[in-house]
């Protein structure tokens, strides 16, 4: 049965699964101080145009949004983020296991909802100011998705509010880049470079885009350690690092990442147009991997014998909200399968 | 000038200073192993009816909110309260410092908004079984406070529909008792028993109830350890333990408590007709000893001259939301001073 | 019975008392903004000739050991203590709970032993060198007793060379002064300013010296930031804060604090004075309010019936290790009673 | 040049390099709920003669130790390890970082001194009980590595030993088996059934055993909940987790993880004695895959060039304490390199 249900079920692209049977046997120094991991970070920095980025190597997403934040906050500070980010909703209170709030903001379509964040950030300064920034948490961060955890991606606008918002209140601005590649391949006016600019923070996720699993952590503000003991003491720190290195290595060089990307991105616009075409009701316009659709649900019960998908919650007595993804090994041929079984 | 900003302004009910001064070259073991604070104790589990229960002393509020919810929480658990409880916005992130999230439903006039809290447990029950509860903070607590911070009190209709959800969902009912003496004064179907035998752990406040300092937690579910290792390592088990016990036993000994409760709800609703007469929107309807109430502004302009108040918000362009609060030592000519002033 | 066992069995200096009793019934602002506290500060900050230091007063020792200890410290730092450290011992974990390790170093008489802490730290920045730092808990601050558990204390010339090792290794400098005011006392070459120079931090405790209860602490470094929001977050900021700031007014004011503290030391070098005319060998030489002795068990036996004090170990089969305290309010009618129990 | 300096230079086992080609493009369910990993599972009970544990495959070896050692410990409690123990020594105060502390004990070539363990716990109990437990960090679990950090084991003899005294003094005894492999291959009387009776807690290392990475842990302790949503929030439950199963399930079959720890110590003994027939100094008498010798500093200097080793410490002005590591991975042929280079 093909599957659709989300983008990490596939190993590793093969260039990657080559490149460490090659090297298997090589000895080489632990801890991500290889030449492998150089190498990566250097390609990265590059991408980025950020020469001085500080790049790091982790293992997941819950772990890397962890220790990226925790990096950044202090005692009773902060982190802002949508109601639906995946900090706030799906990562087990991994933030506030570090001693820290999740402050919810509304959000639209997974976006944070740009003007309610900044009443927010109006009123409850002023409120602070009025009773004593001593009895709050203070925001110091915001959290964005990009894309969100619905697939949908801040404009470049959106972006520039954002920055140009925590410059005024003194937070920085951190990007969970878990699908950054699907992101980029889709967006219509935002590059790798511009994120890196307007980001404190941001990491390029390897698990959903052709890693068996990493993350690259760009740290673009220098006033931000995210130090190696911090990793460390988080259980973060990869005996054989390299393996982080290599895979990185690999997916930064001659454009693969982003050919991975655009190649998700291309399947979910032929998935997208055979679902319109069928009649069924996009749930979120989403013009990257993710596509949430409403679907009868008699079709969902005859669907579902032959397609993965993930069922996201009743749309209404008669019809179901479902998420389809393609990712950066999704096929031709296992589009045109997912087509013959829409029928 | 005559204050009303808040219930914590006075120092102890002149018995307690009295008693002090008595014992003061008394030399008396440390740590609240006392016999002040055993009489304490168990006049405390005589007035809940609660033989069994734990009781123990602590310091202040945050410290008691913090200290008995991290009781009753283990890793990735975390603590419903209304989006205006003490610990969601007052306690500077205590509870997350304790590595547990405050998980906000929405309130009604301070109340936690019982249909939307059922609602809620009822959806993210559905929602964990379907993705995996791992990927979330498990609800294990519900936070209410009695009264709330604007002064409202749940029935016992509600109380026992809050417990009767928190058994049907494995939730630990905790009531932050800060201000209990004036809520039970003015509570119509509540009595002390009766919350203790809803709760599973509540403290009846001092700071706001005559005393210098101190809140006595009372933990009435056996399988709740709050443990004096835990107040220790917290830095809150005060050496001199007995000034804690000294000053409940005389709050609770001939009902002071229950009559410094009822003085200052006394004193509220002789403040609150006068406000009323003098033509004032009340903001809430509040039968404790906090009045919230929408003032135009010149009056708020002429009125802070003469008395002290808190200025909550802007209600619009020509009225403000202002409190002012009653306490144990409000004296009938107090409120003479403010209805004159009021005019 | 008269007793010995500590210096924190009495309630606090009558001058004390009485002012509490006189401003009772003033309204006085809450969380230590008032005017009482201001007053103690500076005049804190007069005594310790640092006019650019920040005060804050918190609660009790592990409380303010905690806090102090955590505002110096990030992520994988670490604070070094003797063995025999408050913190190390009797603090039930505070400092790990904050996330921290207490890294233990050889004492004597309750002293760190000055060399071995340079040999471990020339030691362990050679291994962090060769082996990297992150895998380490790096120090950063090392706490030390003034005067210690055992009632010994640093020479200025030790003092110096703990702040030349701080400044050597980039470790802040804490001093526990919870018995401050007996130490001074009793200090034959250390005086206020001079220690103020030499640590980051340091308090002058109030709970043995006079006061009901409360710690002022003093940050000199202002590098070091002893926030308000993190007293607040850890449960420490006194709703009624001018209890605090009452006391240490008081104290600090005509030189109270430091009477108290010749007192103490005064009646205990009586006392000393008595245990060694007995025959009785002094354990540790302590010049300060806390007398560790040796004495044979069925003295031992006899005395408690008469003398409360603490015993501390068996020194052999015959003999026992006992503590016996004075304190700011021990008189000498007690010391004589003590004198002839002994006999 | 050859290189000794670890056992986690390798890939891993070219057999889990081949599955994973040949699975790569099929579709796999995440968070460790497939096929792989419940067999994998399946296979450990089984080897460990536990039907009823429950074990968790998590990345590596401080994630491991932190995360299994939180779920055992409760607020003001510790965990006793070795002095040399890797959680008290080279895991950046990870297990502070959770809260808890690490109680230190002597140890004798790596391995608790048994006795002194024991006075330790008896003199604690005492003093625990004459002062009061909740001043003290209470300890709950003992910590120990089988092989230690110095490549020695404990004998069942020892193993037993420390089990009844966990018994006696209610403490959970937890096992870090990094090198388990090469530990069982080399214990005499020691196997993983009588291991896995004795242990509530241990785990079978994969990183340093032929596993690209991963550790499996096995709780045999009903008790003891190492639940997977502890897993999540401390960012260690991995997307593809079927990546830990397969490899496990590899190693765990036809005893190809016993087979590669007895290639490790084979080769080790030949070192060994090529070594000791060259005269140089055995430091610890490792019967394990890790060798540590004493070498003259100008053969050190000699052979660096050659080949690859670690520098523990200066013996002596003119030696030097060495480690030279085997693993799965060493062949035969590199044994004789080394010794052609040791001449």
């Amino acid at each position: 049965m093909i599957s659709f249900n989300c983008d990490y079920m596939e190993g590793a692209h093969p260039l990657i699964l080559e490149r460490l049977a090659q090297i298997n046997t090589q000895k080489i120094s632990g801890y991500g101080l290889d030449e492998y991991c150089m190498r990566a970070k250097e390609k990265i920095r590059a991408a980025c145009r950020r020469p001085q980025a500080d790049v790091q190597f982790l293992v997941g997403g819950t772990q890397t949004n962890t220790i990226a934040i925790d990096a950044m906050l202090r005692h009773n500070e902060g982190v802002i983020a949508a109601t639906s980010g995946h900090i706030n909703v799906h990562e087990a209170g991994a933030i506030e296991a570090c001693g820290h709030k999740v402050m919810a903001v509304p959000a639209t379509l997974g976006k944070i909802d740009i003007d309610a964040l900044e009443n927010l950030l109006a009123a409850s300064t002023a409120e602070f100011d009025a009773v004593g920034w001593e009895h709050y948490v203070v925001p110091r961060a915001v959290y964005a998705s990009f894309p969100t955890e619905y697939g949908t991606l801040y404009t470049l606008e959106e972006l520039r509010r954002l920055r140009s918002i925590c410059d005024r209140y003194h937070l920085y601005l951190y990007v969970d880049g878990a699908r950054m590649g699907y992101g980029l391949a889709a967006a219509e006016d935002v590059d790798l470079p511009q994120l890196a600019q307007l980001a404190d923070v941001f990491y390029l996720g390897g698990t959903k885009m052709g890693a068996l699993f990493g993350e690259a952590v760009v740290v673009c503000n220098p006033n931000i350690s995210l130090s190696r003991g911090l990793i460390k003491q988080r259980g973060a720190l990869l005996a054989k690092g390299w393996l982080l290195g290599v895979q990185f290595d690999i997916l930064m060089t001659d454009g693969l990442y982003w050919e991975l990307g655009r190649n998700a991105v291309r399947q979910a616009m032929k998935m997208r147009k055979t679902l319109v075409a069928k009649g069924w009701a996009s749930y979120i316009d989403s013009p990257t991997n993710q596509q949430f659709f409403v679907i009868p649900n008699e079709s969902v019960n005859r669907l579902k014998t032959q397609v993965g998908f993930d069922i996201i919650e009743a749309a209404d007595a008669n019809h179901t909200v479902v998420r389809l993804c393609t990712s950066w090994a999704t096929t031709s041929a296992q589009i045109e399968e997912l087509i013959d079984a829409i029928g």
